[in-house]
């Protein structure tokens, strides 16, 4: 099919009015930028008005339908499971991915996790999965749909083939200030995870000045439109908001998130890990018709880390080998004695980055062993001289300005002053 | 000087979020943009954010001063007599340029008036003086100033050492929609005519129809601006307002119009070129400091037409020679008789752009022949089946889209209805 004959200047000009865009201009706007017709330059003019004059819900869900048409669709209806997808907007520390895959495959649904790698300060599953000795992310379609057979859980990189649409605009709404539009920011997202082909879909909206979303408002807004992209797609989609002024965890990095997930497999781990785990894999199985399991049983059984040691090794992993672990080390003391008031996730995750655990362009290389481990969370008490951060990197020349970053990020209170722990869970849509 | 590092990122994210520009934020964006250094895609967002949110005072003062500090700016201090320039925004059937140029002059003030092309379906001067056998729009500086000094008047295009920033910025906005921004519009066209180093400037404002502002009031803002950047710069600015909604004279087109001019060198043509040609001259003089001559007196003797002769004969052009006409007409018949009440500016431009007066784009040829002549003007009796317009072009195959953009373009009405003219001069900003 042809799309209907359009113009750039057009459609740039009609919403630049405040107008709706028709379903035709939306399919012929990204179909032609896909192939080209449509240049840079005038998408990313597109794009600002968009992020300036807003997209009505046919709008966006056009857009979403677009954005898929552009490439292939994956669909899992082969499996004899139901699947479960997950989709969190990017935190610092957040590791879920790696003990959550694997516990809901443990309890008999089928988790296909098509992810990224890192940008800025929030990390990516696949570089953390990368510092497995052996471990590779990109697998064929085929590779993937027999390892969701005969294992049930599989973490690895989007093909090319899924909404190359999505793919061009988002490297160009990198460069020109027109990420943090909501229409685009929900189609992005929704376009790859409806093209996968999930049964349902659990969204972890990530809230807090280490988020995109600063204020619970405009975290609504997104997991709103989302969950409404999802549904008119036929996906059962739900999303929980949750706390990111606060790291997840105890580690910030790519090994050290690693071990710690292993923990949470384990039947250990950070209690927020676990929290968290657990409520989503709670939503991953309603969504799947799975209810009646307890993940918790699950976790507590060792099944969990049957799965993860089997989704490591189907993807060329060695589960027990040594993680790397970064040549330098530099230890930040507790400043004084008191209460641990607060810990900055933006903070952080900027140091991690600075240390090497992330990347500034999407060809950079990232440390396996570089990062940020805290000694203390929110609540906990601290005696000064005691080691309240451990910063990682195989480069020292790093430390200074992963020490800057950190400047201001925690603040320590006189014993005894009450303090009010933010809850982790805030608002569930769906 | 290098200026004060900043990043486009930054410089886009201000502008969306509604910030004021800096001084240094602006220096920085337009010296880079000029480098390569910004790029097209990031200068495009910069630029919706600007027509969305737009700029204040100072800023637009700044982008101007930016824009001119790229390149070259000329000077005529060396030149015994004042100067004054005028700019029209554009408008359909306007040749004013030809006559106001060697009239100004021959009232002792010397006009260096550097001009466009036409593009869209607005004329362009240098397309309509090309017309003229062996005349030629490009002159160097030198020859320009002597020029000047010799006879008086130049009419050529602008070099390219003129405010490069525009001309990339121009280009970018032309395929971007982005062209209909106030403060990129009359940055635009106060960079070049500052760099040019008039010493006072008159600004023709077109409003109506077949001009870039419909209304009184976008026009009266554009107008403000300008009047003001001038201003601020040292140049004595006024500016006129006049209607757009009518085509000027008699004709649209190029050779045509040169034809026109002449007649009202020799002292004839259509009333409200005469008019409107007088209105600037009287604007010219006063900024000058030249309010004591009378344009009509020398209109009336004869002497700017001399200036005009040795103006054409300067650039390699014969101003006796035959003109260029066009291989095949087509006339249109008045449908029925009564009073025309109107002829619809915008109708009538798109038919000589179609008719191959004008260009899509900036590398096509135009046809000097080409054009629409009317032979009546509103407010004029018209008989059924008398010759209504006449569609000039060599290309006949041109005639049926030409007609299809006058279909709806005038109107008849019966014989005795009352017809209240627009005036021409709608206002006077300065």
């Amino acid at each position: 099919m042809t799309p209907a004959q359009h113009d750039a200047i057009e459609v740039i000009i009609a919403k630049r009015g405040g107008a709706a865009l028709t379903d035709s201009q939306i399919d012929w706007v990204i179909d032609a930028y896909t192939r080209g017709v449509v240049a840079d330059e005038q998408m990313s003019a597109l794009a600002m008005a968009i992020l300036l004059n807003g997209m009505t819900r046919p709008e966006i869900a056009r857009w979403t339908a677009a954005m898929i048409a552009s490439g292939e669709r994956m669909a899992f209806d082969g499996l004899p499971l139901p699947t479960a997808d997950k989709h969190s907007t990017g935190g610092v520390g957040d590791k879920i991915t790696l003990p959550l895959a694997p516990l809901v495959a443990a309890c008999g649904v089928a988790v296909p996790q098509l992810s990224g790698r890192g940008l800025g300060h929030t990390g990516g599953t696949l570089d953390k999965l990368e510092s497995i000795p052996g471990w590779r992310a990109t697998l064929s379609n085929d590779e993937m749909f027999a390892q969701l057979r005969d294992v049930g859980a599989v973490i690895c990189a989007a093909g090319d083939g899924l909404a190359p649409a999505d793919k061009k605009l988002y490297a160009l709404r990198d460069v020109t200030g027109t990420v943090e539009a909501i229409p685009l920011i929900a189609s992005s997202i929704m376009s790859k995870k409806i093209a996968e082909g999930t049964g349902s879909l659990v969204l972890d909206v990530k809230v807090g000045t280490g988020a995109f979303m600063k204020t619970l408002a405009d975290a609504q807004e997104l997991a709103r439109t989302m969950v409404d992209l999802g549904t008119d797609a036929g996906v059962t989609t739900v999303a929980l908001l949750t706390d990111m002024s606060t790291p997840l965890g105890l580690t910030a990095g790519n090994a050290i998130e690693v071990a710690e997930s292993v923990e949470v497999l384990a039947g250990g781990g950070p209690a927020d890990v676990v929290e968290l785990t657990l409520a989503l894999a709670r939503e991953m199985l309603r969504g799947a018709g799975r209810e009646h399991v307890d993940p918790a049983d699950v976790l507590a059984s060792g099944k969990a880390m049957d799965v993860w040691n089997a989704m490591i090794r189907a993807q060329g992993g060695d589960p027990v080998a040594a993680l790397p672990v970064a040549r330098e080390s530099h230890v930040v003391a507790a400043p004084s004695s008191g209460v641990l008031t607060g810990l900055d996730a933006m903070a952080v995750g900027l140091a991690a980055w600075r240390l090497g655990a992330g990347r500034a362009r999407k060809e950079d290389p990232v440390q396996a062993g570089a990062g940020v481990v805290w000694h203390a969370r929110p609540g906990d008490t601290v005696t000064a001289g005691q080691p309240l951060l451990t910063l990682l990197t195989d480069d020292e020349s790093r430390f200074e300005r992963a020490l800057a970053s950190l400047d201001g990020g925690y603040d320590i209170a006189p014993t005894g002053t009450a303090f009010e722990p933010t809850p982790l869970l805030l608002d569930r849509i769906g």
